[in-house]
């Protein structure tokens, strides 16, 4: 697939572009953004995918999150993809700021009627990073390609990080839903993505199951997680950060 | 007038805060953000004004304008003011971008209803900084005072900075209003603040006719403009910094 560039912003000696395509996955066309620091312009650069949080789109943390001036420095280009397909008028989806646009949870639903496009697993996973691979070879460097993420998109990364304990470089999350079926968030949202009763597909996307089940034991699990104490989100039991870290230990996979 | 911290914000080892105040010259509670580099706890650090361009407020040059690493990097504290009074409840104040809310033009206006608190010039050259430099006393210095500004703001510091030689440290702008009684956007502010036939008052807040007449003759003048000639606002006139430029070297008062 192709991208549309619907704008270019100088940017700490780089460039941001603010992309769209159409995706297959979330059935939609997604937007988001592209940071390329100077480095690609002379040849391949990392590339950091930075996974939002509830409400956000591809936008937010491009323009407010000032990564650009040390990606700049490093010579890392940044990937802010969108956190949801948008418009398929499905009925509720824009009904509450947690589930449905807006709020994709990095899985894909089995559920009708969300099965028909809120796949932000796959998109995520698949589909965006060889779309922009294809589009922009002589620039990112497919071979190294890390994540991060912040609450909702704390949980993307890790669970994506995970999950794919090839794929990625590194993986790092600030105030992540570490331990999705137990908190309010993630319990709606599973529910209503996977149903109800579908609870071995929740702990296919829970953090605190996937360090336990999923991460080989022989390998050493390396992983920044950043949580402040005054978060309300945190006070509220929604991320849970304390569970993953207990459950890293049981499973022995931490340098400590 | 002492400030309420609504908000504060760790910023690049420095702190973000978000200010607010009642301020006599603008007859209501003014809103701005203040960014303390790091340095700022050890002793006193110069101060760098942005004024920001029109249906700006505080927030948006703090939040977006991906100033506050080099700030901490070079020790710099930034003071992102409001653009105009807010809610004084005059007639039409609401009805347009470019006037009223949002579009203070960094004047005293002397046209009724205006002169209730459309005095952004007193507010910023005289009130806020005495606010700020009685109630940050051991962290900002008052006598190293830069200022910049964006577009109408950009109109701000270049006629703040030339109507008072003495008193900032340095003076730049990015795609300021550099010639207003010429431009649409200042006609339209300068009619509704001064009055249609008040051009001499007019020419006391026009960056070009200042450095004519303002600017001390023995004195050198070293500002820098930024303005992008894809610039769709100086595309339509709307910016003239070429106006600026030749009275600049008619005055004789550039380096070259």
């Amino acid at each position: 697939m192709s991208f549309k560039t619907n704008a270019t912003i100088a940017s700490f000696g780089g460039k941001l572009l603010k992309l769209s395509h159409e995706a297959k996955t979330t059935n939609c066309t997604m937007g988001l953004n592209l940071y390329l620091p100077p480095q690609a312009s002379k040849g391949k650069v990392p590339v950091l995918i930075y996974l939002s949080g509830l409400t956000c789109t591809g936008d937010n943390c491009a323009e407010k999150g000032f990564f650009q001036h040390k990606a700049s420095e490093k010579g890392i280009a940044i990937v802010y993809p969108d956190t949801s397909p948008r418009g398929l008028n499905i009925e509720g989806e824009d009904e509450s700021y947690d589930f449905g646009t807006g709020a994709g949870f990095y899985v894909d639903a089995t559920k009708e009627p969300w099965n028909k496009g809120y796949n932000m697993y796959s998109y995520i996973t698949s589909e965006l990073p060889d779309a922009l691979f294809k589009a922009f070879d002589d620039k990112l460097d497919g071979d190294r390609v890390s994540l991060t993420g912040h609450s909702m998109g704390g949980h993307g990364a890790l669970t994506i990080f995970l999950r794919n304990p090839e794929k990625y470089k590194s993986c790092s999350a600030f105030a992540p839903i570490a331990n999705p079926i137990n908190a309010p968030w993630g319990q709606k949202a599973f529910k209503g993505y996977f149903g109800d009763d579908n609870t071995e597909k929740w702990k296919e996307h829970d953090a605190t199951e996937l360090v336990k089940t999923k991460w080989p034991k022989d390998k050493q699990l390396d992983l920044l997680i950043d949580v402040g104490t005054g978060d309300n989100f945190y006070k509220q039991g929604q991320l849970l950060p304390e569970n993953f870290v207990e459950a890293a230990k049981e499973a022995g996979v931490g340098r400590r």
